[in-house]
């Protein structure tokens, strides 16, 4: 007893002087660096961090609620017990654990080793699954060390990169990365059977001299109708209200190597006719009779651009249906649209993303009530 | 001329000492280490194999073409030039170059930084624009020199990550990562009007006693169709043939915290009936009349997933259409699906991943030649 109280003290002493010398280094860090301890797990700031509140519990300041109940593991230092706080992990509803690094104080490599070491074992003890780390790029010597204790890149983001490790028995269940991206063209008719037609300044239709229906990639969180609208506004300062879906497609490895492209054939309504062409992507923008547009050698070679040409061509004559969208809500009780067939049965009032031409006639044609 | 042969002359005897002994510093480490020299971009390994490549090229056992074409940066290194060669990048098709360090040989980190460093000068000359690094788990190292020279993460997978910077003035098009991911649920009727329907052991839906329709995650790379076949497989032993995509919504910030989940309803036919229910997932299994389906609360109290069962019931009836496939082939010439109403107008041979119930009901009621 005499000497841990001693050896303690000791150790406040230097503790004291070392943090008031920034630049001294510590005599617990002068063993670490030397490898003249074994423990590895030496951290020096969650050692004060656990004495104060320590002495703070003691003199009934704080209760041994929250992070206290974080201290859970002794390591060996030199015959002395010091303990490692677990990292801040957040349980997710598959018996996991998401660790988000983003906003935490600055972490020694040595701290976060101790820390990840300790948890790890911890978590397994407590028969977690699956462990998320996010960490943002500037904690990249984390990403090293976590890959060293059997993490592997989960995504990252221009900001962050997510690392997980599968820690159970079970088979692993740790959801795939994001694998599509939705693209969309837009069928945009004028009274006159005219379609609104762009020509791009770069991209793979370049030189072409194909005229082509606007498209453009669905952004992040992005509605698949709202995209369309804000795409042919966009690029040609058209205004319109969605309609229908016509029809979509998959390609396949189509971007960063492996990844899918859905792009999904729109009917919009213009409320505008004036184009005003943005000047960055689109060389060119007009109204072109439908006929003239799918009459172009460019789309009539290439099958696919003649079936969905053919569909453009069908609904300009009202031979066509797609799908039209009804306002919901998804199990997390988010707004969401549901595309399909004549939204209007489902009674639900139907929401104004969509205005279905067919649904009169469909019902009609096919006696529903 | 002279005292030229004579550095090379001593530069190369020293550095053959320092080979045949690894652990000695070779002069120019020790220059680089100590900063006594201007010149980061000291690189002992590329100059050897540049010396060893120039001399083989004056004996003529070599032609200058392939690395030593890359050969084109000379570095001031104490008064004497050295070369420097530039990172093996792809030109891509936007005006970009694409650097895969997947399978090169091991670089140190002042290595990569000399090649970086020079190489980002030579592609700014050139009007470069977007560049891409892939650089695989081991090379985090270089990972954290890229960030320091301006590059971001753009995304990452199980065995890399790739990082981009936008080199140009104009405004950067460098594509979005991935930002979806498909789901589907199956409608699986039999003759009798009954709906396949499973209990799963986990997820959201643990323990509400709802019997649902199987549902899965589409697969990197896999077609929706193929993915609900195989997905009603799994999890039901049941072989089936894709008919149409009934219907489609959208839940935004559904996964990764900011990625877009889009689950499309498809009706499949069963070619089998005998229920052999997978157990790693399902609890149950069994073949439930569509009206008892719909008619459970846990459907009817939540609007979208009343909405889809009314869908499926309307389906069952034969009063609703979806869209059915064809195939086609995409601008690259892989073949790929489309999904339509009645593909069969498209003039295109109708494709056996889909058979629509409907077509011939549908033409006759809009008089379709």
């Amino acid at each position: 007893m005499e000497e841990k109280k001693e050896a303690a003290a000791t150790e406040e002493a230097t503790t004291s002087e070392w943090m008031s010398r920034p630049n001294m280094v510590s005599p617990e860090e002068e063993r670490f660096r030397s490898g003249g301890t074994k423990c590895r797990a030496l951290n020096l700031v969650s050692i004060q961090q656990w004495r104060k509140k320590r002495r703070r519990c003691a003199r009934g300041e704080e209760t041994t609620a929250g992070e206290m109940n974080e201290l859970v593991d002794l390591r060996c230092m030199d015959g002395e017990a010091q303990p490692i706080a677990l990292l801040n992990g957040k349980e997710d509803r598959y018996g996991g654990v998401e660790v988000n690094l983003m906003e935490v104080e600055p972490m020694t490599a040595e701290e976060f080793y101790a820390k990840l070491d300790v948890s790890l074992k911890a978590w397994k003890d407590q028969g977690k699954k699956g462990i998320w780390i996010k960490l943002p790029c500037e904690l990249l010597s984390l990403v090293d060390i976590a890959i060293k204790k059997g993490f592997t890149y989960h995504h990252a983001e221009k900001e962050y990169a997510v690392l997980t490790s599968w820690i159970s028995d079970l088979p692993s269940t740790i959801p795939a990365n994001a694998s599509h991206r939705i693209g969309i063209g837009a069928l945009v008719l004028n009274k006159n059977r005219e379609v609104l037609v762009v020509q791009e300044i770069d991209g793979v239709f370049k030189g072409t001299g194909l005229w082509k229906l606007p498209t453009g990639v669905i952004q992040e969180g992005e509605g698949i109708w709202a995209g369309a609208v804000r795409e042919v506004k966009e690029e040609t300062g058209i205004e319109t209200k969605f309609v229908e879906v016509l029809a979509f497609g998959e390609s396949h490895q189509s971007f960063l190597e492996r990844k899918t492209d859905i792009y999904f054939l729109c009917e919009l309504e213009p409320s505008t006719f004036e184009i005003k062409k943005q000047d960055s992507e689109i060389l060119d923008a007009k109204w072109m009779p439908i006929e003239d547009y799918v009459k172009q050698p460019f789309i009539q070679n290439r099958e696919n651009f003649r079936y969905m040409a053919n569909i453009c061509l069908k609904r300009s004559r009202e031979e066509y249906l797609g799908f039209s969208t009804v306002l919901t809500k998804n199990l997390t009780g988010k707004e969401s649209y549901l595309y399909c067939n004549t939204a209007d049965f489902l009674n639900g009032k139907l929401d104004h993303a969509s205005t279905s031409l067919f649904t009169t006639l469909f019902r009609k044609c096919f006696c529903l009530t």
